[in-house]
């Protein structure tokens, strides 16, 4: 059937085929297939959508196009992590090497930030030394031995995705939910794992803004990981504010190894009482979730899970002082605070907004290629529903120079407000119950 | 506006402003928009669709994307004629002639045939000698001598035009009501008539299947030159079995100059009765379409229609003696008959498949650099609703070796059935009151 064929069929709001799906992906990797077809394709899905079916079937396409991890040489039940992205979101730094102490072998592949989010990559390489890129037989081993090992993609993972990723960027064709689906779930597929808990957010620093597109995204995630023969979980979180208070690579970090010292910030425990249980429930490590936050406050408080994020630091050539020296990071030249501009509630409005200061102050990435400065970004001092009097410091800025702290002053002020009234609080934590 | 916007606002139902159209046109022309990019919008358009002022300012900014014909040195109303196409039209070959020999100045810029439609420059040319490529000088020139010139499109002529149409014909974007009106118009208006009597046919062998959206795509037309100042008329047509008895290139032209000398075909005359007053109440020669049909007549029978052909075909530098020697035209070689297999009645069930056949023989293009083949085709001795007799003669096929006219003739019988009941006469013509 030729690539005309297919994109009428899909135009026309008929269902592909399996046949369809392979040989669309396959003649694009290839090469045989033009961009300019592929686009148009890619429109056709974004407007006229894909079944399950089809969304698995693109999802395994893609997962098979590249090689997939095999980690049977692991023993225990792999359990992966996966956020949709946010701003703050330091979950999977701490929750990580949380479950490892637990016994749940982590044999974690993560991303680089891009947009207005992190990447648990890009946080991670602030850490002096420490190196993201190890062999395969490496990777097996560093999980065998200490429990934890955390790598970047390798360019072999789901090539397919590679390539469709950066059309949907210039093509419009990015927030599609079946093409968001298929994206992540092929890597996640490729990386190998037996069990999935994934962290979907929604809000304004989210891609997905409502609740329901939020759970529409959940619903067809859980179903290719069913199909795919993994045991999926899924936690949906509200993303209106940033989790936590620190926004920046080397600040997440710092504020993640606090968490793992003992010192959380209350939203960050408040997710962290929903991941890590159903983490250790997937790895088969708790029965239930009260008893998996028990046995998560234990591997905290008796050091263990410190232990084993220094020991994974130390193994992947990183320079594990900076747990109990947090100068050893690389420091940003300048800090500012900024204050309120008047008495009243904090609110954040746009989340995203406040992701975007981290770009605005260099620490993010407006194109893949993009060097990024590991050592800026911001420190909140009060959160949403927080009051604060006129002058009280709301805000202290890691930066660079002044010129872009100044930007990233002025753009954080536009993405929240001082009101009289108190903001009504944002539900944190929406369970999944699949 | 960067072209991602742009694409986002047609893929989110969103109107297009003037400039985004303009911004997308001049872009595209300049080489600066990927094909990638523009697909994804045509499809983001097929699927959306656009308004009446979108698809007006799309077909302008194509029109004035290349140079627009001045006719103002050839005195009075310049009526233009254009049809959607179909098998064995030969309106156009018929009724410009015709027009001229009533005042009316026929200067017609005509396209190729592509797919299972023929042109009439393709046809025109199977008269040796005759060329179609006049320079801008001549053209007009030989409009104001002699009341009739045609010739091929330029390529200055709407240039984003023809980018689009390739992409659209590799995209599965070009069976879209805006597209295909602004493609059409965009040429039509460049071309530089006063007033456009439009052909829009629908059925089996036509563009557009069904009366409705051969009525939707007249309407769009019709605002679209009444937007940009001209006199618009339009009539549909039936095109559910070929119109007249010849398809093929030179088989028409001897159907044509059979029609200028008094011999026509009841369908082509019918056809004939609306489209000819039509183009003579827009050029000011007639008021009524009583009085059109009679001063058409009046040329026929005179011999004023045939000695204007006759004067183009000279001052084109062909041979004249076409018009009395039909043996003047290519001959193709081989000649066999079709009989039927049954008693019964015959009717057209595919009248693309019969269109299909004079490409099987080589007479029509499957792309658009191809060379074809002028003398061969079909010649029908029976229509739709007439009655055969099992061994009747009903169709001849003008062929360049047995092998095509096989396969032309199994095509051609796919293409037909005969029933024992006489199938419902198709209405021929359906004016639009705009």
């Amino acid at each position: 059937m030729s690539f005309i064929n297919i994109i009428e069929k899909k135009r026309d709001g008929k269902k592909l085929s399996r046949e369809d799906i392979r040989d669309f992906i396959t003649g694009y990797v290839a090469g045989e297939i033009p961009d300019y077809q592929v686009s148009a394709l890619l429109m056709a899905i974004y407007l006229n959508g894909c079944d399950d079916e089809e969304t698995f079937e693109l999802t395994m396409a893609m997962a098979e196009s590249g090689d997939i991890l095999d980690l049977s040489s692991i023993s225990g039940i792999k359990v992966d992590k996966h956020s949709t992205g946010g701003v703050g979101d330091k979950v999977t730094l701490i929750a990580a090497p949380v479950a490892a102490a637990c016994g749940v072998p982590m044999a974690k592949m993560s991303g680089r930030g891009l947009g207005f989010t992190g990447g648990t990559i890009d946080k991670l390489e602030s850490i002096p030394g420490l190196s993201v890129s190890l062999s395969r037989d490496e990777f097996i081993s560093q999980v065998n031995d200490i429990g934890y090992a955390l790598i970047g993609q390798t360019k072999d993972l789901a090539p397919a995705d590679k390539l469709l990723y950066a059309l949907r960027d210039v093509t419009a064709t990015v927030g599609c939910i079946p093409l968001i689906a298929s994206s992540i779930m092929s890597k996640k597929i490729a990386a190998g794992s037996n069990a999935i808990v994934l962290e979907i957010t929604h809000g304004t620093g989210a891609f997905m803004r409502d609740e329901e597109s939020s759970r529409d995204l959940a619903r067809i995630m859980i179903e290719i990981g069913k199909r795919a023969g993994l045991d999926m979980r899924a936690v949906i979180t509200d993303m209106n504010e940033p989790l936590g208070h620190a926004i920046g690579n080397s600040l997440e970090v710092v504020e993640a190894i606090e968490a793992l010292k003992g010192r959380i910030d209350p939203d960050v425990e408040e997710v962290m009482r929903v991941i890590i249980p159903e983490m250790m429930i997937a790895g088969g490590k708790a029965e239930t979730r009260e008893e998996g936050w028990r046995l998560a406050e234990e591997a905290v408080s008796s050091g263990k899970a410190l232990d084993i994020f220094r020991a994974m630091i130390k193994a992947q050539h990183g320079d594990p002082g900076v747990i109990d020296d947090y100068t050893l990071f690389p420091q940003a030249p300048l800090r500012s605070e900024v204050c309120a501009q008047r008495d009243g509630y904090l609110s954040v409005t746009d989340c995203a907004g406040i992701g975007e200061c981290v770009k605005i102050l260099g620490g993010g990435r407006v194109t893949k290629e993009q060097d990024i400065d590991l050592s800026v970004g911001l420190d909140m001092k009060v959160k949403s529903g927080d009051k604060v009097s006129k002058g009280d410091c709301i805000l202290e800025i890691y930066a660079g120079d002044s010129g872009r702290a100044k930007d990233a002053e002025r753009k954080f002020l536009e993405s929240i407000e001082i009101t009289d009234v108190r903001p009504v609080q944002n539900t944190l934590i929406y369970t999944l119950n699949d």
